[in-house]
């Protein structure tokens, strides 16, 4: 038995067996081959082989994701038909090497080619020809591929860490928890299992080395630990923390029809962050009240193109039919920092964070903004739409936007679409500067949504991603509080109402500071949205105003979280 | 005539030759060589040449900057000595290729070898062996190479980029100026001019392709132009500006001994930024009234250890008993950023500006800190010295360093040593964090000093080294403003003085702002003291205090510069 302990990052428990997520050994050595025939025969086998492999493939991928998803391993099977690429392959092995070492100089040869050429489907041939060879070369060697898109049994995925590309063809009905080697709590994969609702743990440096494939593991999502080949009695000792959480969970299954109201009577909002389209049957499932956060990156990540008009129409009527009259706020295109599009081809920063990202990039790339905010408002005839812009540091910039929303409002109206008449339009709250003067904003926005995470980041100079300083990554830092307070205060002025969309929103200290502060709306991982409106609906709002002053003289995180515990939650 | 425009980042005029700094085409062929004699004859010839040329550069360096500068030349002349590596070029020679080709591969060979030895020593010759070999090859091929120490006429440097150890070596006897390719307001070598009061002109993107070597050129760095091959009429107008910068500087000077007073007969302190204790006497004849900001990172670049407690003492009390008993403020080690220091072996950051670096780098390796610390002590005794602390985010940073000191101070106190009993101890306010909970802060500090390069990039979220956010870098912006004005409120309050060692305390729109505000201390380059305090006694601070609450309500950058200049500068 082997426990491994990481960070605990979506909450739950799980047994199956491990599915490793790593690259497959496929060294191996120039042979000088006499026997050319059965060398031949063998190259042969192995492209058979992997023909059969990719067409079974493609059906399941087709079956679980649609078409457009699979065509990727149709794509494959084309390489494979290529009679240059083959024959070529061939001539070499006639030559007297071995098959491995015929295949990965002709394919090179095919990619050195393919990579001169400026051309971004050529590019795309690149990564296939690659791929494919892989496979073949895996065939030659007897060594077996891993196919995530292939599973047919539960299973627990240990990777060193999983990127948004690796999660797109991602089959929840085996995928029963996560388990990766870095990250923290706000890394791409904590978010998406506790959307998924499945326990996750990461930050285990090691656990792609120290847990074998297949290897029967138990992972506790609660509190960050992981089992691999567990005694009989530990394993039953998980059975019954299964069960409680279970029980648990079932409790929390009453308050999904329930309104968000606190113990006074004072009605919030609780909605869900969602990354994607389908994810909002999630939200939905989990009783939540709206969706305070859809992020649009989804759209333009893993094609070669910006999206079209129509493509983005449907995907967001698509979601706002499916919310019916619900309030959902997508949020516009927030690329850059850690997340990169290829095709748009921005420069290398010193400092992605600090740098040419979102709101920036739509205000100086308008053409891409304008495609975005059209779809939008066309969007916005099919349910109760709000947008939201992201990063916006200035009040010029917020100014700015808006003045191109309204622009091609108007100029969708004149050509005959129909548009919201409610439609809302706010900003994020996720820069110091918009924070400070959010008495400034609050007379041009009809909402704010703090995003706690940059603004945490930024307000402490800290980066999130950074070990080295994560133990500044502080939301209950006197001064990430006061800026909430100022956030909060400048709207109610103005009578606008401001939401949050960090992780902070559904952080139990957190919780009945935002509360008492006055916070409208609480958006959050759907798989956190139960607890959070069964935590609020034992707190008394009134109650809790009565300690902002104390709250706002405190002076560090530690403090709070004291005063927090003794005052609030007892 | 050529024009260039590029961003005007320090003051004068100046006329000289371009002295480029690029470096030198040393491509050659490989060619077999017939008469091996003649070509070892050759390569003799080039070692001699270059043994003569370094001996030469030697000694005019041990002149210029004493002998352990020079000792780099000293040991480049060792490598000609190694009779192994000399034997091996010269058997390659006999072996009948050319010398060009034998002293690359043998001196690559050599290089290989030390690079694989881990062994900080070996590093270092590898830097050696590299810069010999160029200069050897050089010879061969009859291509003068470019010594930027071996000066002995007026030129302006031409650079893609001035790193601080290139400036290490610099002649100000006869470096006019300087025009870089790349760089902004407060670059390295933007700030460096400043200090040396020479005219600079950086980010001219293509200068170091545009000039030649050697061309005349005229420098305007109150305009950002330079001027290469003048005409008659061209070169006359700048002789008359130039006559014209001169005459207004001799006007400032008579303010060089007179007090740092506004109209209205309130105080100011009026210092300098230094960052090496040669810098003093800069500030001294400029008239300052202190050192607002002692950069300590140059006692521990450009080595390939730290400097020890007894190294550092000496630099400070050198500052020290240099100023006389005028302020001088040290801040403490800021380090990582930008600056590294290989022997620390920081690891890569994905965002460096938000990463492990100045004081958290102190309170996780302590040891270091405290050999600072214990060197700051001892000097203490020999001026007026307070100590600051950069990077703090967190009252707790700002107490554990404070404690660190006193335990020090108790320390060297027991063993006998003198320290000052009226040091100061403060931080650094660059961090929004910081600058939001100033009144919890300032019970606990001496004093304050605003740092706003960093204070504005982090309030507005922006890289202000990224060209491509560089229009959100706003000393303007009133965020930055309203946070100012909260830290030097928090501090009255409390009995404590502010500081600011930023560009923006030089700026002649914050000036008014700041003297209203109540800003004690403005800390600059040099070269801006006197122009400061000249404006400064044209301005009422009463009456510019009567504005500070209609500032404090703008909108936008823009509007704070129109205010400023329709009402507080006229």
């Amino acid at each position: 038995m082997l426990e491994i302990q990481g960070i605990a990052v979506s909450q739950g428990i799980a047994f199956a067996n491990a599915y490793c997520l790593k690259e497959p050994d496929l060294s191996y050595e120039e042979i000088k081959v006499a026997d050319v025939d059965a060398e031949l025969e063998r190259f042969k086998v192995a492209v058979m082989k992997t023909k059969a492999e990719l067409q079974e493939i493609y059906e399941i991928a087709q079956k679980k994701f649609g078409a457009e998803k699979a065509a990727i391993f149709a794509a494959h099977l084309l390489v494979l038909e290529d009679p240059e690429m083959l024959a070529s392959i061939e001539a070499k092995i006639q030559s007297g090497v071995n098959a491995e070492f015929a295949l990965d100089e002709v394919s090179n040869m095919f990619i050195a080619l393919f990579k001169g050429l400026d051309n971004v489907y050529m590019q795309e041939r690149v990564a296939d020809i690659r791929d494919v060879s892989k496979r073949v070369l895996a065939h030659l060697l007897g060594v077996e591929m891993v196919d995530m898109n292939r599973l047919t049994s539960d299973v627990i995925i240990v990777a060193k860490d999983l990127t948004p590309s690796m999660t797109a063809m991602l089959d929840t009905k085996y995928v029963k928890g996560f388990i990766t080697d870095i990250g923290g709590k706000t890394s791409h994969s904590a978010i998406l299992a506790r959307t998924l609702e499945i326990p996750a743990v990461v930050g285990t440096k090691n656990a792609t080395e120290d847990i074998q494939h297949g290897a029967p593991i138990i992972i506790d999502g609660t509190n960050g630990k992981i089992i691999v080949n567990a005694t009989t009695e530990v394993s039953n000792f998980y059975l019954q923390q299964q069960r409680l959480h279970i029980e648990e969970h079932e409790e929390l299954i009453q308050y999904r029809t329930l309104p968000s109201l606190s113990a006074d009577g004072c009605s919030v909002e609780i909605a869900g962050n969602i990354g994607k389209p389908e994810d909002v049957e999630i939200v939905i499932n989990a009783g939540g009240d709206g969706i305070g956060l859809f992020r649009t990156e989804f759209l333009y990540m893993e094609r070669q193109e910006l999206p079209t008009e129509e493509e983005q129409f449907q995907a967001y009527k698509n979601v706002l039919e499916k919310m019916q009259g619900k309030p959902t706020i997508v949020r516009t295109l927030d690329i850059g920092g850690d997340k990169n599009l290829p095709y748009l081809k921005l420069a290398d920063e010193m400092n992605p964070f600090l740098g040419y990202r979102a709101i920036r990039i739509s205000l100086t790339q308008q053409e891409m903004f304008r495609v975005q905010l059209r779809a939008l408002l066309r969007a916005s005839a099919y349910g109760n739409l709000k947008i939201m812009f992201p990063m916006i540091a200035t009040l010029d910039e917020f100014k700015m936007a808006k003045a191109i929303l309204l622009e091609e409002k108007q100029s969708l109206t004149s050509d005959g679409y129909l548009i919201s008449e409610t439609l809302e339009v706010g900003m994020m709250i996720e820069i110091p500067s918009a924070a400070i003067i959010a008495d400034l904003f609050a007379k041009e926005v009809d909402f704010f949504s703090i995003g706690t995470n940059d603004l945490i980041q930024y307000t402490l100079a800290a980066d999130r991603m950074n070990e080295n300083v994560s133990y500044l990554y502080q939301p209950y830092h006197p001064a990430v509080l006061r800026l909430i307070k100022n956030v909060i205060d400048a709207a109610q002025r103005q009578g606008k109402w401001v939401g949050m969309c960090g992780e902070m929103a559904a952080d139990e200290i957190a919780l009945p500071i935002l509360l008492g502060f006055g916070l409208n709306e609480f958006s959050m991982s759907a798989s956190s949205i139960l607890k959070t409106r069964a935590h609020i609906a034992k707190l008394s709002k009134q109650q809790l105003m009565t300690h902002n002053e104390r709250i706002l003289l405190l002076s560090t995180s530690a403090e709070v979280e004291e005063y927090v515990k003794k005052n609030l939650l007892s």
